[in-house]
């Protein structure tokens, strides 16, 4: 539809041709998957290495190669920083690294930029100083950002070529079984990583627990890894809580997260059978324990949770709510310990979770999600890739997926947050198309999409106070009556906001440095 | 090498070019994985079909299509059956079926070969009366015969390309989750599946337990499958048992097997860590007894042992002898059982257990294997796919696979057999290569292959009494003083013998009704 087109130029530099978005599931049908380039092992052949230097010469790694990482020990990994450094040893250039997500901690990443190594970037979420510094301009070529399921769909489908994957393994054996759910930096499921070991072409797994073979439970198979490096830490699992993983304490959020969890009751699909996730925002998760108690008190036992799981989903797990979990990664060292604990706490692969070209992800069967936003718009487009001064500050991750997937999507929001409006006239950055989004619930009431009519009756009926997202954006823009910013100083295109089918559905771009 | 180079045509009608074999690990390095072809599911749809008819429908299955099937249920699988005759009632011609191994239980095939709904064939083993049907020329195209992990690589690489997949699932959810471990007819591991669910093109799930989503523990997950359907049952789990899986009473079978376990307690390789895989033969099942009593004296941890998973390895496993097991297959109830309580008793797919052409398989992981062998020649060639009457009797299943992999395989068999000898001046089929064979034990002796004297060394340190492969072929020539049958009136080539690597190392010809 017209509407939800964003003016988009038809090839930009170092991208390539755009495809527009056009709508969340124009693009499904028959799909083709890569060409795999594999290395048979020979028998009696050893994977293990001494160092990441070997590895990153046992890999025949070039200038230009696109190298991968994954997320799950989050702002507590050591890998990505560890391999770049030897990557820059090896005097190599022009790297694109293709992450699953970049945290503060990978702020050295900048320094690697700076040099010349590294001059791609993807990602479904980017947090800290890099972030800052990619919205400033730091790197030519655009980065890409996919969201999770985005991601899985590129590696699969060809359109990401990744010549080699790091894995940062918990526990590695010496042939390349690994786990996360036991070792030093357990980490629970390792969802990301199944997605760039099946899709790389050579995947070396990095490891501060070498363990005789085999390393069971086995989540990465040792007919997906080629080399194994043992080094003395992979990370810090204590940072694997971090950023947006806390939860809120603020009594206006809870407020929110309380009458989006009597939204998910009014329904009309909270019975037995009832799935749900959250986002990782403090709301999203105070809202699942308001959920939790109306579960309880309703007597509805849930079929599963799914996404990231949390603390709160585990105690709503072992309280009997849900029947299963599937996990993709999980938030903090609750999950991690459940993960270990519980067979019904499954994992699910990247693609599994959340990618849309293939025969059904798990979001597809995800009754109620509640999400968070950094501005929705008139249109019910939510941001939650950039702040509203522009800069970068996070990433669609599940957000894009889990709304195109659930029946019923929840966006949570204050009106504002300081003098800026968070209900909005149009959102900076689109991440999450509006007909995927459902019903929003703010501090100023609840408005309903209006392609969900028989939504709205239902709240209604429910006694919830209905507004119009009309209403909420003029409410807001008395609250936080700061105009918009102005858009016509911003330079060249820094970030390339992919929807989940490889459509382009917004650019970022460069803001001046304030 | 020219002498285990077998005349073969270079072309085979039905079958295309002949890459001849010319060593078990000539074809390894970097190789190319196919181009795969999904249909992405829209959310909202259901998987769920009322029955196979639909199914065939849903898939648009033509004449020509090759489907595919796994045999965890043996010879108590009911879903091939089921599924031919709904492929004949769909009228259908031409179609190829692609199973990992048929059983006597599938006879009914003959009917529809006879009536040109079938007309291609590719197995690893064939049982029963089909395969004495396609000895006898029922077949005008010749059957494919590869290893467990030849057929893996060949579904990965493209030489095989499965239109459809029928996927026997002991329980699954209405999204196509799929697990072994429960059900009616629960099996355990379904990993000669997951082989096939990732390289089809469709997938179809029949189950007898259907359960409310998600169906954990998942073994195959919903990304693989394209639709559901429920059926009465999916066959005789009683039948998982059949054939070559029970252990021998014959005292000449139970004295070669304690001496096949002596050899390995002598090779030097029965230490911590110590791996083990045997065939599902009698003899090798007593052996596996055998070798778990001198693990107990010596006071011998193993780490694992793998293939399918007998009683007699739960057993082992049980008593503490492996810290693991890696089954691709349970061989009968006390595996499954095994499968469902322990979490080191670890899945494997058909790729991950014996592939060559993946990043390393378990079969590269053992040290020590024991098999059996319908003939063994003077080159240590071996023959599991034909009788001496030249009729198929059976086909590598991992024989050759396991062969190529373990650093000792033991070849067991007695001399002779009634009046035809066993170990013989040349094998009627070669289905798996000398090179990769390092001793037989016979009750005449044991011989050690002339490419291990440092074995042969060590087995005469330990008294054990050694022969040449030429006193042992000439002593069964003279128990057995049946010459060998005279070939000259086979016809045509009725099967390709393919070995792990996709190379052909012989063909079967058609042999007159006696």
């Amino acid at each position: 539809m017209a509407d939800t087109v964003r003016e988009l130029p038809s090839e930009i530099a170092g991208y390539g041709a755009v495809r527009p978005y056009t709508g969340a599931f124009d693009n499904l049908g028959t799909l083709r998957r890569a060409v795999r380039t594999v290395h048979a092992a020979r028998p009696g052949s050893d994977k293990v290495l001494p160092d990441i230097d070997a590895a990153i010469r046992a890999c025949d790694l070039r200038d230009g190669a696109v190298i991968s990482f994954h997320h799950h020990l989050r702002n507590g990994d050591g890998v990505l920083n560890h391999v770049l450094d030897a990557v820059a040893r090896a005097g190599l250039r022009d790297i694109t690294v293709a992450a699953s997500a970049l945290f503060p901690v990978h702020a050295p990443l900048i320094g690697h930029i700076r040099s010349g190594v590294v001059t791609g970037l993807a990602a479904s979420t980017i947090y800290g100083p890099l972030a800052k510094a990619i919205s400033h301009g730091i790197l030519a070529r655009p980065v890409l950002m996919y969201t999770h399921g985005g991601r899985a769909r590129c590696i699969e489908s060809g359109d990401l070529r990744i010549d080699v994957a790091f894995v940062a393994a918990p526990t590695a054996d010496a042939y390349g079984n690994l786990t996360g759910s036991v070792g030093r930096a357990a980490c629970g499921p390792l969802g990301y990583a199944v997605t760039d070991a099946q899709g790389a072409e050579r995947v070396v797994a990095i490891t501060d627990t070498l363990v005789p073979y085999p390393a069971v439970p086995i989540e990465i198979g040792q007919d997906w890894v080629d080399f194994v490096v043992a080094v003395d830490s992979i990370g810090d699992p204590s940072q694997i809580v971090s950023g947006t993983t806390m939860a809120t304490t603020n009594p206006v959020a809870l407020d929110i997260a309380d009458t989006a969890a009597r939204v998910i009751a009014a329904s009309g699909l909270l019975e037995d059978g009832f799935s749900f996730q959250t986002g990782a925002g403090g709301a999203s998760l105070a809202a699942a324990a308001y959920l939790g108690r109306i579960m309880s008190e309703r007597g509805v036992q849930g079929s599963f949770a799914a996404g990231g799981i949390t603390a709160g989903i585990v105690e709503m797990f072992d309280a009997g709510l849900f029947r299963a979990l599937m996990d993709v990664q999980a938030f903090d060292h609750a999950a991690v310990d459940s993960f270990r604990r519980s067979e019904a706490h499954q994992t699910m692969s990247a693609s599994m979770y959340a990618n849309p070209h293939n025969r059904g992800c798990v979001v597809n069967r995800i009754d109620a999600t509640i999400l968070g936003a950094a501005e929705i718009d008139r249109a019910f487009d939510v941001n939650v890739t950039t702040g509203t001064d522009g800069v970068i500050l996070g990433g669609s991750g599940g957000h894009a997926d889990t709304a195109a997937g659930a029946k019923l999507t929840v966006i949570t929001t204050s009106l504002a947050a300081g003098r800026h409006a968070k209900v909005v006239e149009r959102v900076t950055t689109r991440t999450t198309p509006g007909e995927t989004v459902d019903v929003v619930v703010t501090d100023g009431g609840i408005a309903v999409n209006p392609r969900r009519p028989e939504l709205a009756e239902r709240l209604h009926a429910a006694g919830l106070p209905l507004t119009t997202i009309d209403a909420l954006a003029n409410r807001a823009a008395e609250l936080a009556p700061v105009p918009p910013r102005d858009r016509s100083h911003d330079g060249r295109i820094v970030a390339v906001v992919e929807y989940r089918d490889g459509t382009v559905i917004d650019v970022v771009r460069a803001v001046p440095e304030t």
